[in-house]
């Protein structure tokens, strides 16, 4: 059996994951509107052999327009346009399967794994917070529950859709004038409590079968379904033993559902902050900490967990939090963010500094080979198959990570030094899965 | 004032617009998969200073599919992948309002524009047929007055949308932390029969402020919606009198609607078939229609018309059709078939091969001469302010275009010979639309 292997995705957002990183003096805030630095991104990252490249999104605006960078583009088309500079690295969009349709997204999805020759993942989100279901005609959101229980059915939906079409369906025959085999393109049918969809989907099966699917909820809800659906996981785990404990427990419910735990890959967040000497890391997370805006990260606090805080004195600790079952926001980031909050008895002010950083992933601070360390201690020791790597100033802290820390986790034997599949599924080790229509006598297209 | 010019759109269809173009030996079916492909075919166009290159779409499979080519690429994905080897021609996509949300679709294409630099624009279709509603949870689709009554609410939204970001929202001030001025970002708090919609959208303002907003609906419902919103229009139209005819009234229309009428560019379907000789020309029509598979080309024209030929004779004349207030299909293109079979007595075969080439769109077989003179005639008379190029074969077909009928309608005056304007608006003469929420005193995002 082939040496286990360290798995990483560059989580590229505008100019840096810190939430000050625009307002810092190595970021050129130009570049936010700019297709080129993205390219750029997606280019270094692909040097480094990243697995891929992962792109987040929701459906409103959040935070303050005054203080807050909006978007400027959506994922799937960004991507698309990272695709035609990049050859191997794997591309993963955001999208919510609480407000579109399945038919409509599975065929941007399909068309993003033909353009790029097989390197389109969807990451997962049921989407929480009125705010987004007010630009979709609802007054309030689906409560967390029916959210997932839309996301399942969703799924259902998505994954036929792309098996509508078999791998061997298409004969292109010009000379007899035969196209396809239509025994080998399904309806799929489906008539569900959410979704009612015949099919099959008007796009042939792409090169991957199935986009990567990947998934970021962390709730029991959440973990249920990455355990029936999820082929990668970016979760966020302050400490080891929160982390490790995660990770045992989402690999026995795969095995729990039925599949090989190998076949869902856990990748933690991780805000690299590198510095030359651990004295220059923790100079530069200071830097950092000291640009955010009070108002502002207040504000984006409040929507994280679904908590008003606005008026709360900033150098008080929190007040006493309600239990996770009254929270129909992300019930497991504001569970991390309660323990972080009352395991180190943070004021409001602290623990803004402690989630500036990364919104709740794991901030680090040190040299190159700490940071080598700290990822290769989670890895072998059944806390991580990999790192959501989440650099504070973009492009530096790529760059920074790619031309240091890398050749360390190579030199370790961790990590490969050259691209060996052809796909992003080959990238994470996954296998390609098959048509859910192969073999079985069906109905044709009428 | 400056003399009128003309415009020319470049319809990119496969590997050409005959339906038995993948048949012919000038074409290679391998192209059918290739981004590269098509690619190719917008640098060509660009080469050919074309305003812009179109992509049709639907949400179902189209004809059967055993003798259909379908499609596997969705055009905003496929258009970004275009922008990305080409700087200056524009990118059209067409997307539903029957089958998406407008919170979506505006991201989308105001993603499209970011992307390409102010290239983007939508052709706007309402989408008939109950195949394609049934994969939206319906069991039939809309009836069409009320498809077109979503459409005027669904380009409400959308083009508010567009607007709530103001040109000058932002700031983006890293020293002071202020992003943008939100006094100038809006909430568009739309409550419809259809849509409620509070907005902003999640999307700074593109280039081009909107994209061009371009539809084809040629039916009476059609016309009034296109008199108010349309910027471009593609019509089919089989005589020159039916041209004038139609380019005239639209033309009121607008007027009658509070626009400026040349700010609607009306711009018919063309299938140029190029030969050295008009014979060279004519025979290569003939091969193409050779190819015509009947019973495919009967199927579409069932879809196409909503009218069930399947089991007509393919030697007999149509039969009687019903008026077109029983058609709830696409009205005008019901229309134009039944006047082209009755005007010159077609049998169903003969039919076929008249709509073979173009799907109702005019057919001209000739040299580059004869095409160029036939674009002149139109142009110069009220027929038409351009042309909706519809190359039978490609690449070939838009090569011989670019190569042969280019050079001579740039040497009579009548088209540019390179790009003067920097976005798709400002290639076919079209104003930058002003947010509506400019100077107006109200409320902010909250």
């Amino acid at each position: 059996m082939a040496e286990r292997k360290l798995h990483l995705n560059a989580f590229l957002m505008g100019v840096g994951h810190h939430e000050a990183a625009w307002r810092h003096p190595r970021t050129d805030v130009s570049a936010l509107d700019s297709v080129a630095h993205f390219q750029n991104l997606a280019k270094i990252a692909e040097r480094g052999t990243f697995d891929s490249v992962f792109l987040a999104d929701g459906v409103q605006i959040w935070g303050d327009v005054r203080h807050s960078i909006a978007n400027r583009f959506e994922p799937v088309t960004l991507l698309t346009a990272l695709a035609a500079v990049t050859e191997h690295i794997g591309l993963i969009a955001t999208a919510s399967t609480g407000f579109s349709e399945p038919y409509n997204l599975a065929r941007l999805f399909a068309s993003l794994d033909h353009i790029s020759g097989g390197r389109a993942g969807w990451n997962i989100v049921t989407t929480a917070g009125d705010r987004s279901a007010q630009n979709f005609n609802r007054d309030t959101n689906f409560e967390h529950a029916r959210r997932y229980e839309r996301a399942a059915e969703f799924l259902e939906v998505t994954t036929a859709l792309w098996d509508s079409w078999e791998d061997d369906a298409l004969i292109v025959d010009p000379a007899a004038g035969v196209y396809a085999d239509d025994t080998k393109v399904h309806e799929i049918n489906h008539r569900g409590e959410w979704f009612c969809v015949r099919g099959p989907l008007n796009a042939t099966r792409s090169p991957q079968g199935r986009p990567l699917l990947v998934q970021a909820g962390s709730s029991e809800d959440g973990k249920a379904f990455a355990a029936r659906w999820a082929e990668a996981v970016f979760t966020a785990q302050q400490t080891f033993e929160d982390a490790t404990t995660f990770y045992t427990d989402l690999k026995r419910l795969v095995a729990k559902a039925g599949r090989a735990p190998e076949h869902l890959k856990v990748l933690p967040g991780i805000v690299p902050v590198l510095g030359g000497t651990e004295q220059e890391a923790r100079a530069l997370a200071e830097e950092l900490d000291d640009l955010i805006i009070p108002t502002r990260a207040v504000r984006q606090l409040t929507e994280m967990i679904g908590i008003d805080l606005t008026d709360h004195p900033l150098d008080e600790p929190l007040p006493a939090l309600p239990p996770v079952s009254h929270i129909n926001g992300a019930k497991s980031r504001f569970e991390l963010v309660r323990d972080l909050a009352e395991r180190e008895r943070l004021t409001l002010r602290q623990l803004l500094a402690r989630l500036g950083g990364g919104r709740g992933h794991q901030v680090v601070a040190g040299t190159p080979e700490q940071i080598a360390d700290h990822i290769e201690l989670w890895f072998r020791n059944g806390a991580a198959d990999g790192f959501n790597v989440m650099a504070p100033l973009l492009p530096s802290g790529l760059e920074d990570f790619v031309e240091t820390v890398i050749p360390l986790l190579r030199s370790r034997g961790l990590f490969r030094t050259e691209y060996e599949a052809k796909n992003l599924r080959g990238h994470y080790g996954l296998p390609r899965p098959e048509s859910k229509f192969a073999k079985q006598p069906l109905a044709t297209v009428g």
